[in-house]
């Protein structure tokens, strides 16, 4: 879509809360997402957020509130998991989300027309449990921050960081799709095989290198048939939108088992993500150039070279990490913030992580997951996970209590949050990613 | 379950193709699918596999022929996948494949009281379309051949074949599901980036190397819940079955991308199937020792370490590859065979992958997947790819009608079989994992 006046800062809702200073979810952003209200006997739906309350999109339908919208997007948000409104691709998605944008407008002739609306289609957001929003059919892990891959590359091998592929290949894996968990999921300490004397035998114990990554995770919408590469200039349409994501990592499992087929049970013990999926149509005022490649770097191959990516295939989020400890919580302090990054500093753009992926025929389906690879930038301070805020452990963080991490300690609560901001437009967020240790079985 | 009476070679069925020497499915081995009849509206369903033929399983369930079988599993045999089926666990699927094989013998009391009932319970199968057996939620590949790994590893570091880690970690990771595909699914070869020269770019092109790899595929039965370990003691009761697995491997795309995170698209382009799932009921004369570690070897961590398992944890199954050029379809001749391996050459057993995969508390979901990595033994006619029995392409295959081939060229079919045979017992098969190469687009 085009940047148009409904980005503008400008346009309010009725639901008041949707003004709220530094609301992640003001009417400009409308993220999707997937909810049950609690102590009800009712199934899943689809919801929207806006302010703190969730939009009923299968009750809007049922009162005739949204035009524009066809049959079948509508009935799709009755479903338990966003995977079949997904596939329809982007316009019916596009016109559903303009729809309801109309609907919660302050100057919404539709509002106005039914008193007593807002009891029937809002849900507030304390008396609903936020669920995976799709079924994940498989979920990808790409490697996208070359800043990242320079500093783990530099610690898994200090004489060759960066690989001489990395520059032309938008390195990736195949990740673990069942221990997807949605945000504020507990996560357990993993136990596994470690092997930190060169001279001993490995033996098995809960990690004791327990880190987290910063992430963008990205939802396919519709997919492509086996076979069939998604071309660049073809690929936004086949994102429906993005969250964040937590690939949480035992760096001493992952260091033992990753060579020669990477990482495995350092990762597939859990993945978390926020809730709410913002849409590519929220994201457009934030676009930005893709990564100018410094002098000497080569051009992207022509298979993932598009002039228009290139421009604005890029998106200005700025993404925190912070950190709440046992300590802190039981003080009733907040949680520190510990690192900032910026999602401009991703060597690749969403767009040729798809067209990559698809490139040799791999078939992705609505719902499947991408995550863009820990987001780290050039200071120390944008680098996204502890391993490398701390290097590797050797530097560990002070926190302003007195206490400090090297690793993730059982009661730690990492929450990670995401926003962007552009003058003239309102804010957008994207609500919280998070999750906290417990011990190990 | 024990040995006993019904896996006797003496036992015989009413099904007369069930006792053609040679048959892949005779009473002892009775397989799980999905099928779906060609030419009817029928949605597809739960089949066993006896001779030529498909028993429709609700079918049965209708008519009332099945004793000792629950509700509950009876019904999950109308749905078009086993997964339901599958959750259910050991106790329920072998009471169902019990029955059916009490149904099915030559002296069933039930055959007799009914007449007619072969032409309501079966179908043949060449007038049925094989599907999926499974919704596979994920697909995790493993590395279990010990001479596959040393034969790889040479390949790609001659100074350094089998990484420490090997003889301490069943070495697996996550593959892609979506393109998992039944047997008889043609393959298109895959284009990807190519770095055949060091003083150039790479560039884009399909594969020159398409490679097959002979692998078992091992089906999860009963799961287990996230952060819950299943101990060695239990991981038989989490199989449900196996079939076999053809790993589709573009070796110079994997050259060059797979480090540092592993195989990406050099293998997600397509991975073939065989349709019927052998359950460890029918395997259960096969059951062998654990592979014997060499003197010098460690023993597996304990977590590993069953004494069960290592008396009885292996399967003696032998895997034949079979390949039919298009010049040898065009002139009606058969395929050869060009490798045939032993199961029992596994370093890890079918238990330890389980367990290992789920020690950092990983889930495992029905329907799962593990593959057990490519099944290569000592001697060059038992390795289990073209790059391992070519030695990368120097050594090509002599085929007796004057072809040669150091990889896979289009037109060409890659058919995999495989079978065990112990005397006494009836030789039990798993039917044909099959797929043809098709040019690049």
């Amino acid at each position: 879509m085009a940047l148009n006046e409904t980005h503008r800062v400008e346009v309010t809702s009725w639901v008041e809360s949707a003004q709220t200073p530094g609301s992640d979810f003001p009417i400009q952003n409308l993220p999707f997402g997937v909810f049950r209200r609690t102590g009800r006997h009712e199934p899943p739906r689809v919801g929207v957020a806006i302010g703190d309350q969730i939009v009923d999109v299968a009750a809007c339908v049922d009162e005739g509130l949204l035009s524009g919208v066809s049959l079948e997007a509508g009935e799709r948000c009755r479903l338990p998991q966003l995977n079949d409104l997904m596939a329809l691709g982007p316009e019916p998605t596009s016109a559903l989300r303009r729809a309801l944008g109309d609907l919660l407008r302050v100057d919404s002739a539709a509002y106005h027309d039914h008193p007593g609306i807002a009891r029937r289609v809002l849900v507030p957001m304390y008396e609903a449990e936020l669920r995976l929003p799709a079924v994940i059919g498989d979920y990808t892990d790409f490697y996208a921050s070359i800043d990242h891959a320079r500093n783990i590359g530099g610690m898994f091998r200090p004489n060759d960081p960066l690989l001489p592929n990395y520059k032309y290949v938008p390195i990736g894996y195949h990740g673990r799709a069942s221990s997807i968990v949605p945000s504020d999921t507990h996560v357990r300490r993993p136990r596994g095989q470690i092997h930190d004397d060169p001279d001993e035998p490995p033996f098995t114990a809960p990690t004791k290198r327990l880190d987290y990554e910063l992430e963008l995770g990205i939802f396919i919408g519709t997919g492509n048939a086996l076979g069939s590469p998604v071309p660049i200039i073809d690929a936004d349409r086949h994102i429906f939108g993005c969250c964040l994501l937590n690939d949480w990592s035992a760096r001493d499992i992952q260091s033992w088992e990753y060579q020669p087929l990477g990482p495995f049970l350092a990762k597939s013990f859990a993945t978390t993500i926020s809730p709410w999926i913002v849409t590519l149509d929220a994201l457009e005022p934030f676009r930005a150039p893709a990564y100018v490649r410094p002098d000497g770097d080569p051009a992207p191959l022509p298979y993932l070279l598009w002039d228009v990516d290139q421009r604005r295939g890029g998106f200005d989020i700025r993404l925190d990490v912070y950190l709440r400890t046992a300590v802190m919580r039981q003080r009733r302090q907040d949680p520190i913030r510990i690192s900032r990054g910026r999602f401009t500093s991703m060597y690749w753009t969403i767009a040729q992580l798809v067209t990559h992926h698809t490139s040799n025929g791999c078939n992705l389906r609505p719902g499947d997951l991408l995550g863009s690879g820990t987001i780290s930038g050039p200071d120390p301070d944008s680098r996204g996970s502890l391993i490398e805020r701390t290097s590797r452990g050797r530097e560990p963080i002070r926190l302003p209590n007195g206490e400090s991490r090297s690793f993730l300690e059982d009661g730690d609560e990492v929450i990670m949050r995401a926003f962007c901001e552009r003058p003239g437009f309102a804010r957008i967020g994207f609500g919280e990613c998070s999750g906290m240790i417990v011990p190990a079985l």
